[in-house]
């Protein structure tokens, strides 16, 4: 079995086969496995990388079954039952691996909605690179405005712009706006940060669409009160890195001086769904995701399965029903993968993948979070408390659980931030 | 006050200013403190870098008299009593500072012998972005070695050289060790680990030169029980990227296949030293430091003081002493100037500077350290724990101490590495 891609769903898939009587090769481009959902915190200082990496082989050092290969795969020969993998870690050239079943999460990016060149001006929060890189940038504003002399140049310095007013988008400005009112507040001279303006720009006209209407509500409470401006009703037609131009649907378009920009918004599905597709004839959405038969195998190659957020799984019937891009997903689909695998080795009956739906969370800030957990709504404290545990308890690694448990207590308390690390100059 | 440099003698200099009637500035390139003795750790994934380094911002937080600014300082006019200053944060063009009182503790590198080019093969473990590369670097070997077929390309990718002998480079050379043999055991599927080989190659004829030689052997038999291979009286000729050649007194000449070096060898003073002894005339020695008088002030300039790696302290009859590149030369170098500076306000007599030698620590791998303690030899786990409590209390930041000894526990219990990331494929 070759599994590519060890995010939430693949290393999932490769657990789930740790009994089972095969041989598991987990391709990944990185040696660690990302815990996506606190990138965040590692944007704004309150982590440091390897709290929310762990090392895949660390992870699976136990699983003798499991071996760990670190390789970008760049394609796929469905009628060879081959992988290409290249750049290898010894610097050989492109090779290739077979296999009896593959299974493919290569999860997904935000998209750009096919302004690529914003990526440079508003980096994406899907990556540990790219968290690092926005921390810098916005670690790297605020000693601008420090040294900035000019006033209208000095607050687009303290302008920051999160697009996409998804759980990631408000919880990224959320922390910034805590970042800049509290953290920061007395660490500069010149530059006031309380003055900072933090503005959460998202098309649609509510935040967090995919939570009902009345905690949609109460989280952009909390947001304000954090200091977050809403835009909504925002849609993005311009970001130059000197500002940021948006349009509203009466047609108002207005520029905003912002020298940072993070990026949370839309779904753009790893290439390698697109490669899957072309192999197989398999049809692919507007959003890059192929679409997978009901037991998650590609139509026509049932020894091929994909998973994540890259697919949209077709019922029975040949509706699609989509499901949400977040970890619990690809958890339960890879679990599903490892368990159908197993069931076909024994020649058992296998069910159609089902989603359960345990619920939506999202936090807003130190000591304030939405969840609706099967209609139950809880907003505030509780739903913060509740969100902190069952960040941890999926932290993977027993250590880190441990160490970001206690940095988040000493920041708790302190309101302090200890990963503030600049870097690279820009 | 003008602070140029924020390591251990810059910041102790801005720290005992911190009562007094004058207005500090401290410039420095990065927006934090490193506590370069334990770098060693982060390039072997045993700390995390934001755990050996804290915000500038943060630890003169509460010194209301203290100005931190982010920039490269690339030259002085000393008799217009101004610094030039580039790369702002906001990208504006280079500018200058006026000081009444400057304080330069620019640090220093590792020097390469006239052999620069060797960097590119060999990084060095003075700056965080170094210790980054070289953890990417090592535990991209073992990948390689993983996926390497050839067995005599196998052994390149599995052989370590760390060049140098001090107390970093045996430190570094015990850290590999104990990472190929112990926590890397069982990690990987086709490479074995154990059969890593670590060299540590020293020119002169024992390690630790700075040591008694008694406690040199002590750390020797250590190190070789770790599975460290010391070679000693050889000099490095060469390095390729593929090999490492060395060369003994009786000249004979080796040529080691070997894939990662890290450089731990010589002293550069920074760039900073030349610039003063040009302006000021002020003798440089062989290493690039600046001959200072007795006060730590540059000759001809009173108002202007050099401490900490970069300098060497004439004594009052004219004769130089040499004092070890450490770090509590610098610290007390930082609160003498800080001292000096206020005595000068005060109108009252200044003392010359006088180094306190409170001893000499290395630690070599887990539990095993030799100390010097004004003539009172300990090896062995003693000096181990001395070692441990010595540099828990000098890290800068409560939190950073609670999380590093918590991370200790952790790994000397489960004998695990947290931070083990490759941040960028090779």
């Amino acid at each position: 079995v070759v599994v590519v891609g060890g995010g939430f769903g693949g290393l999932q898939a490769v657990r789930g086969l740790r009994k089972a009587p095969v041989e598991v090769t987990l391709v990944d481009r990185h040696n660690f496995t990302l815990f996506q959902p606190l990138a965040y915190q590692v944007a704004t200082g309150a982590l440091s990388p390897a709290e929310i990496a762990a090392p895949l082989r660390s992870v699976l050092k136990r699983q003798q079954n499991a071996h760990v290969l670190l390789a970008d795969v760049t394609g796929f020969e469905l009628a060879q039952q081959q992988v290409t993998l290249e750049n290898l870690a010894n610097g050989q050239p492109p090779t290739t691996l077979h296999y009896d079943t593959l299974v493919v999460a290569g999860g997904s990016r935000y998209s750009y909605f096919g302004h690529d060149d914003w990526h440079v001006f508003a980096p994406e929060l899907k990556s540990l690179d790219g968290a690092i890189e926005i921390r810098t940038r916005i670690l790297n504003a605020f000693e601008a405005a420090e040294v900035e002399t000019d006033p209208e140049r000095r607050q687009a310095w303290l302008t920051f712009v999160v697009v996409g007013a998804g759980p990631t988008g408000v919880e990224m400005a959320g922390q910034i706006a805590e970042l800049a009112h509290d953290t920061l507040r007395g660490d500069f001279r010149t530059a006031d940060t309380t003055s900072a303006r933090v503005l959460l720009v998202e098309a649609v006209d509510r935040i967090l669409t995919s939570f009902p209407e009345s905690l949609s509500a109460k989280a952009q409470q909390a947001l304000e009160k954090l200091g977050v401006t809403p835009l909504l009703g925002h849609m993005v037609v311009d970001i130059d890195g000197d500002s940021v131009t948006t349009r509203t649907p009466s047609g108002e378009v207005e520029r905003i001086p912002a020298r940072t920009v993070t990026w949370a918004a839309g779904v753009n599905a790893s290439e390698l769904a697109g490669m899957l597709g072309e192999q197989s004839g398999a049809e692919i959405d507007r959003a890059g995701r192929i679409v997978v038969e009901p037991d998650l195998t590609l139509p026509g190659h049932p020894e091929v399965l994909a998973l994540g957020d890259m697919v949209q799984v077709r019922a029975g019937d040949g509706t699609i029903t989509p499901m949400p891009g977040i970890a619990p997903v690809a958890i339960q689909q890879g679990r599903y993968a490892a368990k159908l695998i197993q069931q076909r080795l024994h020649g058992e009956p296998v069910e159609p993948f089902r989603y359960r739906d345990k619920g939506n969370l999202a936090t807003i800030g130190r000591s304030k979070a939405v969840a609706d957990i099967k209609g139950l709504k809880l907003s505030g404290f509780i739903a913060w408390v509740f969100w902190l545990f069952l960040h941890l308890f999926y932290l993977i690694g027993f250590q880190n659980r441990l160490l970001v448990l206690l940095r988040w207590l000493v920041s708790f308390v302190t309101r302090g931030r200890g990963a503030r690390l600049i870097d690279d100059r820009l």
